[in-house]
């Protein structure tokens, strides 16, 4: 069998909890994330190419320019993307790379990339259940929790479009359908055949 | 979650070791082989309606004519087929089924069903390796070997063609692959989603 890399794409509404998952697929699996070009400056220890690529606004944009981000996204004043040269190596073979993006970023990489990519969407059990979880934080006033919810309803309707959905009901079990969807795409005939 | 059954299409080349991943399949999860329609008259202990529905070649003729079959084959002078009503009890959510066929039934099936069922070919780890195992068998004179290893390697050619490939190199690793693939396709949006 073939040792080509997998591109993981997860996206997820917040709370619903992606951000664990993905965690567990880089301690347990093989995945690491991509290393995202952004134009935030470093923070203490953060070390260029590994954590990120630390560039500037005018670089950013003319990467963009250039057609270099599979997706790229404003966040806080700040840009953020992934470089198509970073995702080439894992399709050629070399890595399991995970991207953690949002479902606008997402249809980015399904444009781009197309069935070459893994997409899967990570699915609270219910909105109930999410509001609850998002409360539970206790970090938020509830106009921004009420924004929160809206958002996760509006990303929720993307769900059919992705080639898997998980409901993380209870992380372990969630984190065992990740395991098998990742097993079953290593049978794809492209990536399994010699 | 959704309790809708999965119809699983399993194919692949004699020697392969398809017989013994399929019984494991009915083992060990919940499939089931579907219930062919038969002309070939039943032998002692068989019963209508739970190992084969056995008909007249006539009434099968008739059947074929209705476009009752998902597909059907004649071997060794008998018809044998698999009726869409059937199966529809599987894609209505009542059960998961099994479909041993070789590789012209799977295209009927892939025809008529589309990306409804999951297809699966199984692998030898080798052409020799095939070779090697159904030579071992002892049952088969050089002639009768020749023509299957030479149909296996036309086989071999829709492989690419199928969902997912899983090599049976290790009898358990290989129905470990099927049944991730099991558990990832319960994971698709239109089963998983409510």
């Amino acid at each position: 069998m073939s040792e080509r890399g997998l591109l993981l794409v997860v996206s997820a509404p917040s709370g619903a909890g992606k951000t664990t998952l993905c965690r567990l697929l880089i301690e347990r699996l093989s995945f690491r994330f991509s290393v995202s070009h952004t134009t935030r400056p470093p923070r203490p220890g953060e070390v260029h190419g590994r954590d990120y690529y630390f560039v500037s606004r005018p670089e950013f944009e003319s990467l963009v320019q250039e057609g270099a981000f599979l997706e790229w996204a404003e966040v806080h004043g700040h840009l953020y993307g992934t470089s198509v040269a970073e995702v080439e190596r894992a399709l050629s073979g070399e890595e399991d790379l995970l991207l953690d993006i949002d479902v606008q970023g997402a249809s980015q990489v399904r444009r781009k990339l197309g069935a070459q990519a893994v997409f899967v969407f990570i699915l609270p059990p219910s909105l109930e259940e999410l509001e609850r979880r998002l409360r539970s934080r206790g970090t938020e006033d509830e106009e921004t929790l009420a924004r929160r919810l809206a958002r996760a309803r509006e990303e929720i309707r993307f769900a059919p479009w992705f080639d898997y959905v998980v409901v993380n009901d209870e992380v372990e079990r969630a984190f065992e359908d990740l395991a098998a969807i990742i097993r079953a795409e290593r049978c794809r005939p492209a990536r399994a055949l010699p």
